[in-house]
């Protein structure tokens, strides 16, 4: 049903602990329930939000001295899921819970909610704004985090296909043009890269203002792109922008454009919801943070229109289990993903079944 | 579980685009999620609620020149069912979704959520004030819509036993009377008539008032009559009033009585819920819509007090589910409906699995 | 799943018909929905709450003359659980509703969910402070009524093991003594006791109140004392208190300690939800009202701390149903419980097949 040997997006930093009073956080990722804290040194780590003395969620407890102390009755669990002490108690025979990879990359906390031993840094994505655990200079970064009663996949297939864009956000970034221009879909190793080129348009409302911010003309005709990457397990990035027409567009110098990068982290909650990780990051006016903030606004209330539509098209599916969906030509960046997703799956349940001895 | 070939109020008219914006309307019957539109030339349409590419609501689309175009990718379905266009798509193959017979009559839209082939304009039931789509001149009806969450047939119980006025609704057109005075039920054909007539009796608040308002006398012994017809699937009609006493109750002279007709349209939303469209039909004052709107308003309180008892008596059989009724001579009326239920059901249930080839 | 065959708590008295308007009261006590109301004479009668006619719950309906009366159609249910009459019906013949046996002692209305053969009032706890149905002269009683939804079980193991103290009530009972200080469990006949005694420690700050409510220094060490007792099938009683070190703890003098005891009277009411009456018992100032609402209000909040982890690590069991708990010597007291539960269940479980008569 998922991924598990991959890293997710789990949370932003400032979830945890913001105001520095010891308080962990709760969260459910691929169905593990996770709780999140600072441990020494203010590393962070994720474990089992499990006490194993009488079941009690951790995150209900409170950080001391990089130990989570269970609030109900006080055992103190170390960073790696082995109790530390107990009041009263020796622990050295208490069962250890789970604890899981986590890395701190790119302005987010990620968690690898598979098999410790496969996990490396190495594995994360790359992003061309990330310097580490920070944004890259030169660049800035806004987004959100929306929880969503939805499959994680349909996300996905709703990122690869942006011809939802002219119905559902007709407002700000549709445009009929996108319906009438055929996108292709390639699979490049292990992504899925799905690109529409629309030339000498008017830009929607959404790229007239992008337009003005980088000082360029709003009512000339411009050529706008979109270039969707699906990498395993859930993530798309989609490069999009306008140009003034004929000036090369999404190679057009910087100063004829207006680009962005569109940031959807998908990260499986349970198996009909997701922690989805909204985003944009962009190198125009990287340091004008009301800007910044302006976008993340506009974008939040689009992405809320895509909220409305996939939780009632989940139940809509709920509602018929049996039934078969059209896989059309706009479709195939979604089904591209899914076969992969597909790939993935079976080679990690080849791997578990392998891991358990033939009898003898 | 539902009488399938068969029509069935859906809604009022008023409640499919009544604001002339494309709206359309999603509503349930019989388990099957609809969606009610008009069509070219302002005809009702009722499809199911599925887009056939992604499945995605149509609800939730917009009308557009009597299409209903999918909110999500723009998908242009026609009335029957059939997908017209998509933008960059050829649809000539995409699979057809259901569409149910839709008719308007006597003011409501009403659907047959079985199988089309059998449906006919002349099943629909005879209503003494209905002309074609409209009310009959000299006549006047108002109503409302309920959701309760109770199994249909326990509506039909409810009408066909009218001894709970007493206790239900003490204040209003209960009267001891009723439970004092054995009831009659016959069948005829497809018909179940339960009637009780109470002579010489005072008239209950809500009697009174309709006396005043025939300009009749409300302090002198009344003649009151109680006839309900049920009719499958789901219809109870029950023609109600009283008389100056000894005037011929329920054929009395109109200048002696005052009389309407309650009609009750109980529509099984799932397993466990109805839409109920209830209302009231008389031929007195027929043109003061004050007093029709005063006639809701109360009908509505007093209907406002079955859903309580209805909705509680559900939930208290869900936890009983192995238990017996009784069925007393008041409940024979609600004995003899199920038992045609059960007849025309296991009608439905042999004419389908005729349908059904025999293996080689 | 419930020992049945016992006394629980259901209700307070002044629940039952408050204001003397023939109310029933609705409650479910080990998964049988109950209603309770005061039949001639006032003495109170819990039958269940399902009318025999059409499953109406009896609950919605109105005591008239003692009588249940059913507010469907006027069905009139004695205390015994047979029908008395019904208008124009002759009842005889009409199945009886099961009545379990009720009592009033304590204050609190008891019924006994089991087979009523089996009941008689000497199987109620013997409660010091209990003078039949009230209180007993020089005593005071306040308390409260919670639901929570946890099992059963979850309260007496909170019950038994008061280290908890120390983290969810840390501003009011709790201090690190009690960790620090071992507690002893021992079974006595059908009772579970676990104490624990810590000597010439600062009293936390509920004590202090206590002390100063004595007349006695607040700031001076004192023997602080905990008795837990469990007895069948879901009470426990704590006899807590504070002495002025060094004068005997829980043998001093009256002048020289505050003591009281915590009452807890835990009535399951499905497999997963409780109804938790709780409160305190004290022979000082017994007539002061004002200091008994004191109490009871800072006893509450306390309480609502356990509420809210008890609710929460009972999620976080459902989520891990497979997982074993750790079983430490501070919850030794919870073992012991749960072991005589166990018996007991047995024990009933074994009584029950008996009765079942072998196939020949």
């Amino acid at each position: 049903m998922f991924i598990r040997n991959a890293w997710y997006v789990a949370a932003t930093p400032n979830e945890i602990d913001p105001l520095g009073a010891g308080q962990p956080l709760a969260r459910q990722v691929c169905g593990e329930r996770m709780v999140l804290f600072r441990g020494p040194g203010g590393a962070i780590s994720a474990l089992e939000d499990f006490c194993p003395h009488r079941g009690a969620p951790l995150s209900l407890g409170r950080v001391c001295d990089g130990e989570l102390v269970c609030g109900y009755h006080g055992l103190r669990m170390g960073c790696d899921g082995r109790t530390v002490a107990m009041p009263g108690q020796r622990v050295r025979g208490f069962p250890a819970i789970r604890a899981w990879p986590v890395a701190e990359y790119a302005g987010f906390v990620w968690v690898w909610p598979g098999d410790p031993a496969l996990a490396s840094h190495e594995q994360l994505p790359a992003l061309p704004w990330a310097d580490g655990a920070a944004v890259k200079p030169g660049w800035a970064y806004g987004g959100g985090h929306y929880e969503i009663a939805c499959e994680w996949r349909l996300m996905i297939d709703n990122l690869m296909d942006l011809t939802h864009e002219t119905y559902v956000h007709a407002d700000s970034i549709g445009q009929p043009e996108i319906d009438e221009t055929p996108s292709q879909t390639r699979v490049v190793g292990d992504e899925v890269i799905t690109s529409r080129t629309m030339n000498a348009i008017q830009a929607p409302p959404f790229w007239q203002q992008a337009l003005a911010m980088n000082g360029l003309p709003t009512d000339q005709p411009v050529d706008r792109w979109q270039v969707c990457h699906f990498t395993p397990p859930s993530h798309v990035m989609i490069e999009v922008g306008v140009a003034l027409a004929g000036r090369g567009g999404i190679d057009a110098p910087d100063d004829a454009k207006a680009a962005t990068i569109v940031v959807d982290f998908i990260t499986p909650e349970t198996a009909g919801s997701i922690h989805y990780f909204w985003g944009m990051a962009r190198r125009f006016r990287a340091d004008d943070a009301e800007l910044t903030a302006r976008i993340r606004e506009g974008q939040g209330r689009i992405f809320s229109e895509d909220r409305a539509m996939l939780e009632q098209q989940q139940r809509n599916l709920a509602a018929h289990p049996t039934r078969d969906l059209l896989k059309l030509n706009i479709d195939s960046g979604g089904v591209m993903s899914r076969r992969l997703i597909d790939r993935l799956l079976a080679a990690e349940a080849a791997a578990a079944s392998a891991q358990i001895p033939a009898a003898a």
